[in-house]
């Protein structure tokens, strides 16, 4: 090794040592005829100090240094001087008076100062990742990164777990989102496509006797660029066989709390809440709450009934609901506010909100149409006091839930009434397995056609399979779906009656997903898993809000590595190869 | 879960136990009025009985009962009845007699038998992979591979080396191989690449202050498959910061160290012999010896000058050398045997093999051309007893070399030399930076262009660059090279040289490389890695042939998933938002 301690090694009981560091010149002061270039590497900083008393020449040569230049020092550790010390350093007890010095490498003057504070654009940051990557922020995230995963495998080895490596080169089935294809040069006209999870190739391992298996694998979707995705992203994937829910359950939540022990020295109780789907919904408005604050939904429909408001009384008659939120001491809002709240609820699909400011009379607009009495109801069942304001919308019972969940979460945001210290980590289940897509006039499988039915909802499959509810489950971290997964169909013909509704045909399902159904005849196990997203978890337990933080080389939102500048354009003998032409 | 035990657990102080077992059918014997099913899982297999005595019905249900059937039984575990045990098994001890039995799934009979031993073709295993994965010796290599990742997962992290994850969908700088490319839907006309290893990535955290980076990852190239390649390969990736080829040597020995004694229950000794790239080539006429036998090549060069042999005297008189080897016991060889040597010798680039029995007198068809001196001192220059065949190639050096490295390995494979259940681990060293690629008339890189020159060898560098030697080394397993790396260029103005030397212009390692080129110039630290290859070194230590065999899902030569038919035609709205048009 070029060095015999790093950087944030040497403590005072290392003094009188003669030692080699070598790192980056973090920063450089000049005091007193001394130069102190202070030396960073990965674990910390050290002090060095180049005195012309002990060599001219050697502080003649510090001189030359900038920030960022990659230097070795060699040199004896000694106590700074009282009053030099600096309490904020593990080092800071200690300097190493350099004996020598030999500057590995320069460095023009950074875009950023590493050691800086001052906030970056992310575009610069990208761009000069290799800068980017050396501020402790950054190098925090990625060590936290690397600490989760070797977490995890330990806790999957000591379970008996197998880490088995899925193919990268797989098969186009677009079920869900966009597949990223690759053209097959052997075979001319074919595709590889990139998986979109490893999802049938764990079931598959399922049905080979694997028993438990995992991977921390990659996983692609060739989507349009929401907030905060990525093209690729890294999965926790986990598949076991002679299961039920419980102990998928048990195994991830047991993970979690070895996680956040691990990364957060913090302790997690378990088991965590199981809510279902409907409660989740009725409740917080939401299928991921955030529980780390109050602010529940709700239903006034029976309130409201019987009103002189046009509105009301036309949703009613159509089947619709009203439910209300209380948000506390949010009467002083101005009409401004309210109208951005109004607007905020239509963006959410709602066709108008009713607010009610609880003063000393109730102050709305539609105050009018309602009894004094259904005002008490009102603001009885939501618990308002003086000052408070209630935030009511109607209509069809999930478009309702969806908005006011929305604006609860707004508001809480916005008020900052979430305990932002918390770690609140809970379980809904026993989602539909089916909705409607009503663009599409289509069914379509709320988490993924191999996910199993309710076994007491059998019966309803061909009949109201909108009525059915799925042996699924989403792990919710934060009020963020930190990870989702399923008891999956085992057998055979359960899949077949499961693909038939989603109007898969036959041909189309042999021609997908037959290589499944074949195994599933040949002694496929009962078995389940789940997938968590490794950068969110990461992101959401380091308390940032982008993924991209947690990721060493991301893309942009437009799917560019700004580093690489990939993708780009391929010599048109490589085109060729592949028996492709571009497209005017 | 579904079941209290595995059936590899229960023993003979678990008799009186109630428990649940859960697995396949393995095998079914009908004797004496009662049934015996072998139930099997991934960890063993559990004899279970079921007796007419103790339930009829459930004495029918088992009747039901045929190979690879999933089952649940439950039941107590009870003593064999003595002469009854198998010792082979550790479950051999006890037998569970069956309380009550649920069919959980059932199973055609499979077009191999799962405990089988009869050799099965490699189309039916692939096909059907998923029954194939659970037979014994298919476990014991995926279980193995499992291990070795663990293994060396935990050694790196123990050292304080981070892994970090690279993009997959990166910039295509083709240089070595083929890359895989993938049409960029956002950017029209634009491509990805599948990376054929992290190279550039891990030189960038270098730059990045990461100091010690691992990561086991998948690599990709785009070849025309030789016998037992993949399009997709795992690596043991490592790079560290502010070192020298011994550091990383010592790293990687003590991680083969570990990974053997973990996974074989065996000692090596660190450390590895070290042989320079010259010293391979001269005495094994290979960069990667098996050092496991001897038939080492001898220079008679001297010994075989001055003679009648038109073509011996050409050679040398064209700066060509003769080497030779001994096969001992191998007079008796027809002339068929020699006929075929020569030919293989041909084979790899030979103009003819000149061959020497050693019997009472020297029997050669070109014995005359030599004089007796010349024999005797071959002879002894060989160690040649009677009953050996001497044989011997003249032309170029590294032509030479090669044709009786694949004579020397061909030979003791033929003959059964190889001790094979030695382990021989070592390192060749000091490769050449550069080669002449004749073909296409240009410099290339021996390993790739990011190696380091010999520092003493700097100054020949634009001189006589094919006399340049790299900072590069191949660590060899069997006479395998099971991975390879170097000290890199962290310099930037001879990264810029090593660039020019390879006929990459400016304007195009600007392209394709601009990235690294800047990271280079913002504050590099000395630094080398290495890349070990996870499926080749898990089948070693197994003692496999094929890589395949540690592959859960490997393709065929053709690549081809036999299981899933990836790749496979797309739809042509798929292509479409490709901006692409497929080739007629």
């Amino acid at each position: 090794m070029l060095r015999t301690h790093h950087c944030g090694e040497l403590r005072k009981n290392d003094v009188g040592k003669e030692v080699t560091l070598c790192g980056w010149v973090d920063t450089r002061r000049d005091h007193g005829g001394l130069i102190f270039i202070d030396v960073r590497d990965r674990w910390g900083v050290t002090q060095t100090v180049f005195n012309p008393a002990v060599s001219k020449e050697l502080h003649g040569k510090a001189e030359q240094l900038r920030s960022e230049y990659v230097i070795q020092v060699k040199g004896k550790v000694t106590e700074r001087p009282p009053g030099t010390e600096n309490a904020k350093l593990p080092t800071g007890q200690i300097e190493v008076v350099a004996a020598d010095l030999e500057i590995l490498n320069t460095s023009p003057t950074p875009p950023f100062e590493i050691s800086g504070t001052e906030p970056l654009s992310e575009e610069i940051r990208l761009k000069y990742r290799f800068l980017d990557i050396r501020r402790p922020s950054m190098m925090r995230n990625l060590t936290t990164r690397h600490k989760v995963t070797q977490i995890a495998r330990e806790y999957f080895n000591n379970l008996q777990f197998i880490e088995v490596e899925t193919p990268y080169l797989t098969k186009s089935t677009p079920e869900g989102a966009r597949d990223f294809l690759v053209p097959a040069r052997l075979s001319p006209g074919e595709f590889y496509a990139l998986p979109q999870s490893p999802q049938l190739f764990k079931q598959i391992l399922m049905v080979s006797g694997i028993d438990r298996y995992f991977q921390i694998v990659r996983c692609f979707r060739d989507e349009d660029l929401r907030a905060d995705r990525q093209l690729e992203h890294t999965q926790i994937d986990v598949e076991m066989s002679f299961v039920n829910e419980e102990d998928i359950l048990g195994v991830i939540e047991n993970l979690m709390a070895a996680v956040v022990k691990g990364v957060l020295c913090r302790e997690i109780k378990t088991p965590f809440l199981r809510m279902p789907y409907d409660e989740a919904m009725n409740r917080y408005g939401s299928d991921k709450p955030d529980l780390r604050f109050g602010m529940e939904l709700r239903d006034v429909t029976d309130i409201l009934k019987g009103s002189q408001s046009k509105i009301f009384e036309e949703s009613f008659a159509k089947g619709g609901v009203a439910k209300g939120i209380l948000v506390p001491a949010a009467a002083s809002f101005s009409r401004k506010d309210l109208d951005d709240l109004t607007q905020y609820a239509k963006d959410f699909g709602a066709q108008g909100l009713a607010w009610f400011k609880i003063q000393d009379a109730v102050d709305s607009p539609i105050r009018k149409f309602f009894s004094d009495e259904q005002m008490n109801r009102l603001t009885r069942e939501l618990g308002a006091e003086k000052g408070g304001l209630i935030l009511v919308v109607t209509g069809d019972w999930k478009m309702v839930c969806i908005v006011l969940g929305a604006l609860r979460f707004h508001l809480a945001q916005k008020l900052n009434l979430i305990a932002r210290d918390q770690l609140s980590l809970h379980w809904v289940v026993k989602f539909p397995l089916f909705e409607w897509n009503d663009e599409e006039k289509r069914m379509q499988a709320c988490h993924h056609p191999f996910t199993s039915p309710q076994p007491g909802d059998l019966h309803l499959l061909e009949s109201e399979p909108l009525k059915v509810h799925a042996r699924a489950y989403d792990l919710v971290f934060n009020g963020t779906e930190a990870g989702g997964g399923s008891i999956r169909i085992h057998n055979r013909d359960i899949q077949k009656k499961v693909f038939g509704i989603l109007g898969i045909e036959d041909k189309d399902a042999e021609e997908k997903f037959g290589f499944l159904l074949k195994a599933l005849e040949f002694g496929a196990p009962p078995h389940g898993g789940i997938a968590l997203g490794l950068d969110r978890l990461t992101a959401l337990l380091l308390g940032l809000d982008s993924i991209r933080e947690v990721i060493a080389f991301p893309k942009t939102q437009k799917g560019i590595c700004p580093l690489s500048q990939a993708p780009s354009p391929v010599s048109p003998r490589q085109i060729k190869e592949l028996h492709l032409t571009l497209k005017a």
